[in-house]
């Protein structure tokens, strides 16, 4: 039977693993570790990356907190046995590349479980460019929909219009970037059926460093203007309104004292925000603002 | 008997008058004004100033808006009858100026009144400074007492401790700046305790412009670093964080479909979060930070 412990230990592993796959496609700048501790009980381990050749700034996050299960989690699940206790693992990354050709991405891996048995594994990946380019898009969500085929037949769909969904940011009516997968809660009642899911948490995860590392060589050396960086502040401006004022992980994190720091990593090195920015009509801009919707379909564009 | 559309009216003339004052203090950029309707009723009219010698941003809105009272509204109210109408009013302003010497500003008054006959008026001003100068916070708090003593004995005391409990980034442990003034749902059942109130928020509103402007002229042309734009930059993350994280103004505003532009108009032009941020011990910016307390006397400092 799988373990909780096991699966820490799995996530820690895959955190070294993507740390040093980006260092070495940096090739200047090295994560810096912070151990912690968790006011609750367990800790974690922050790697960050900064003003780097190829990532400006980003984050690989890895923790194990347990605790009391926090009183709205057991409400939501329709429990009132206040004496239950949780244990919370998995790994949090979000990488904001310098040049702005490159796209911002987001990858969460996570595993859950209570003293009464109850666990789930969730998760996701979504990439959020700058500039809109139709083979990356297109590469982006065929890598993770051969990562879910060999989970199941339909999950790439399933997960896919998850995150559709989830990585909204309601008040501008527009998604936080192409998407990509997202799911939650996932569960089986045989020891098969977890590590069959455990599987698939895994392979996304292993995943993330090679399909990134291709999207990013396509752009990383290209030659961007003044007006190329403009439009990335404006467009990381919407990626910390999604942070802030939607993003779950962000708000539990927030709420129930977990470290600050390790948590807001993802907000981007630098963002601006302008009254009422309009794209240049026709242009590039124009271009990746029409994309920022729900149900496109990106492999089949 | 005083009535929602000459409050209103008050506000808008307030509006012009501050926005007036702040152009002139600039003597640069002007004030773009936009109008704009609300789904549910009634409208606004935003103006906003870039880019100008004094104020990289800001923004003067005015709002009268109407509709069914919310939902949520209600429940906290007590009251189980949907059909209830609303009409809320006011004036919400942040100046972001471009000198890091010079302070953030946001002031917001504003009348609710529901069919029911029920009202309050509420509202502050407070202060964020990216370098704490003791004289300026002492002016600031002293003129804000005025109006205070104004209008009751007891009330700048009460406002100012309500306004460190308001204006407080938890996450941080650590107030968004040097605080200010901050009440909410003051009513009275006399009409003359109305007008009260009123002149009380008219005198306040009337203050704004004269206030600021004082703070402004100390250093709007004193020279910087490139060092006091990185610390200004990320003292503008923080106020970032808590207008999307804390701010009940523009949560209201983003979920009831309030006008985006309007509500984000305090973001301000350009911010930063670096990981794990250090100010240099017994620099200006170390002292500015161990100001960000609440309980914080700054009159008798």
């Amino acid at each position: 039977m799988l373990t909780k412990e096991e699966i820490s230990k799995t996530f820690l592993d895959v955190q070294e693993f993507i740390c040093l796959e980006l260092e070495n496609e940096d090739g200047f700048s090295k994560f810096q570790t912070d151990n912690w501790l968790h006011h609750s009980g367990g800790g974690g381990k922050s790697k960050v990356i900064q003003n780097g050749n190829v990532f400006e700034k980003g984050g690989v996050n890895y923790s194990a907190v347990k605790g009391k299960t926090p009183e709205k989690l057991l409400s939501s699940l329709g429990i009132n046995n206040a004496s239950e206790n949780f244990y919370a693992t998995g790994i949090s990354i979000v990488m904001h590349p310098k040049n702005p050709f490159n796209p911002i991405i987001h990858m969460n891996v996570r595993y859950f479980e209570m003293s009464n048995g109850m666990y789930w594994f969730g998760g996701g990946i979504d990439l959020t460019p700058i500039y809109f380019f139709e083979e990356e898009a297109k590469f982006f969500h065929q890598s993770l929909k051969s990562v879910c085929d060999s989970y199941s037949k339909e999950s790439y769909t399933t997960f896919k219009n998850w995150a559709d969904d989830y990585f909204f940011i309601n008040h501008r009516s527009e998604t936080r970037g192409i998407g990509g997968i997202f799911f939650d809660r996932l569960n089986s009642s045989s020891s098969e059926g977890k590590l069959k899911i455990f599987e698939f948490v895994h392979r996304l995860a292993l995943s993330f460093a090679p399909t990134y590392k291709s999207i990013i060589q396509q752009n990383k050396n290209r030659e961007f203007s003044k007006k190329n960086l403009e439009w990335q502040f404006q467009r990381r401006g919407r990626y910390v309104e999604f942070n802030l004022v939607y993003d779950k992980g962000t708000q539990f994190g927030l709420e129930t004292g977990g470290r600050t720091e390790s948590i807001l990593m993802s907000l981007p090195p630098m963002a601006t925000w302008q009254y009422q920015y309009q794209v240049t009509p026709h242009s590039h801009e124009e271009r990746t603002q029409n994309m920022l919707k729900k149900k496109i379909d990106f492999i089949n564009l």
